[in-house]
């Protein structure tokens, strides 16, 4: 189980190469949660998410050998844009593979970053399964999508908010493959056990969410349209440790989640993806739960595309 | 005139409530100008624009007096926000009077900072002038636009600029009243004489534009949608500064400005408003002349409405 030690070791490598994001008090947002409503703004991080933490983290401990072999994983999204650029800071090779007909953009995102973009096969799956065999033949580092030093570098935007806020009450993240919801879950509960951690997933994506519910590792349909919160399998070691640490762990409609996205608009004037916008979803469910508290949303990441956006703020 | 020494001494007013904003490397916007682009991202700034700096200089330095008669101030926008909030970390009342009819979300905002928001008159100009009078009877601290505090605030975003990226090579910076402008080129040129300082202004309000490529103040008609380049009378203490440490001030049209916004959202997921997005508008516009050097956009607020941001995705 990953602890604050961790955390603190990630940190200096972290901070090499980015810095702290800010956590920013909204008064019209909390006005309408009838609460003190904070938002922690990991969209402005370089890549415009949070993963590029976990990234710097683990290309900093790989070893010689691990370097020399160049890393190689899968991802259309975030977690891609993360690898790639902690490799170019490194000056490793990264290589990532993407399922036929990714989108050119995020694909143009990644080779900016001197990513080497290969595609393969029809699915997401199917590219990953793939790019692991790659990896073995050629002695290259396969990087998992929830491994424990990426939850060790993504710790330290928890371990940000509670040197920022350590009066907070109630801190709201999105779970994806869950490494955010650990890493913040444990800087803030080693710190202040009574703060209350409470993770956030899409009730059309809900395999992470009912595996916590009944302890047991449960996999879902997955039609979601927040691409960060699409976990179709639940991975085990960060169902492990948000079974302990976590207080709560909600679902919220994708319709919630795009009116979250135009609320984050109106009254921030920052994107949100959706993943990054279920911490606010998750607020307005929980309404009474939070009420006069001290809550911090966590805003993961902030890519979403022109055109979603657009059909977003005409529906 | 302000100086380097001025900006320095602002530094720690600014930073006892805001952090560093980050400077991003964005290869696929590079790849679309030929040339390395960085972006100054101000609209991270907690208001969402880069004048909260000049306004917390410009609160830190009041005396006793001034700070017990409260201040005053006219703004739709930016500068209210920034002078709200400024106010809020000194405890000082700010009153800020805006023209009838005003956005009811940018009062909303400023009411959020704990201003008290006064409507008065038909336009901006109304308002202003009937709040200097409300001001001198009441014994409060008018803020203009273009007070020196305030450049010498809004001055440490340049000196940022020149301390995270010394080899710049062009800086180039909206201009709406041109504190920005000035305080960028000070730190930029004092530092580095040989680095290139472009203003922008919309070519639908060109009277600062007009007047430095003129060197005689000169009023224009004003046009534009972009609310922060909206000069309709020059300044002429921002004026003085910028004809003599300007490389070139160049006019966009609004319909570039619109553009750049679009590719500012593809290419970086950040929200600008019209002011903020106009510097890439510029560049693209400078095309031959940024090639294949390492250029530095403003980008100087990111406060757009909704409903503002669908009709351009939809345009």
């Amino acid at each position: 189980m990953p602890t604050l030690h961790d955390i603190l070791s990630a940190r200096p490598h972290v901070y090499r190469f980015l810095q702290p994001t800010p956590l920013h008090h909204y008064p019209t947002l909390g006005r309408l949660l009838g609460a003190e409503v904070w938002v922690k703004h990991e969209n402005h991080q370089p890549v415009g998410a949070f993963k590029v933490r976990g990234g710097l983290n683990l290309v900093a401990n790989l070893s010689d050998g691990e370097r020399r072999g160049g890393i190689y994983t899968a991802s259309t999204g975030n977690h891609g844009q993360s690898i790639a650029f902690a490799a170019r800071a490194y000056g490793l090779q990264a290589t990532i593979a993407v399922p036929e007909g990714a989108n050119p953009s995020k694909v143009a995102a990644m080779e900016g970053l001197g990513a080497r973009v290969v595609f393969h096969g029809r699915d997401f799956d199917t590219a990953r399964e793939w790019i692991m065999e790659v990896a073995r033949e050629k002695g290259g580092r396969f990087v998992g999508p929830t491994e424990e030093l990426l939850i060790h570098g993504v710790g330290t935007y928890g371990l940000e908010i509670m040197e920022t806020l350590p009066e907070v009450e109630v801190i709201i993240v999105p779970v994806g493959a869950g490494s955010g919801a650990c890493g913040t879950a444990i800087a803030a509960k080693t710190i202040n056990p009574g703060v209350q951690v409470i993770g956030v997933q899409s009730a059309q994506a809900p395999a992470m969410q009912k595996s916590w519910t009944t302890g047991t590792l449960t996999t879902a349909p997955m039609k979601t349209v927040a691409e960060g919160l699409a976990t179709r399998v639940p991975f085990e070691n960060t169902q492990r440790i948000m079974r302990e640490l976590l207080d709560d762990f909600i679902l919220v409609d994708d319709s919630a989640i795009e009116e979250a996205i135009r609320l984050l608009l109106e009254h921030t004037h920052n994107l949100a993806e959706e993943a990054g916008a279920a911490s606010l979803a998750g607020a307005l469910q929980l309404g009474g739960r939070v009420a006069g508290r001290k809550i911090v949303l966590v805003l993961s990441g902030g890519n979403i595309s022109p055109a979603r956006l657009a059909s977003l703020l005409n529906s």
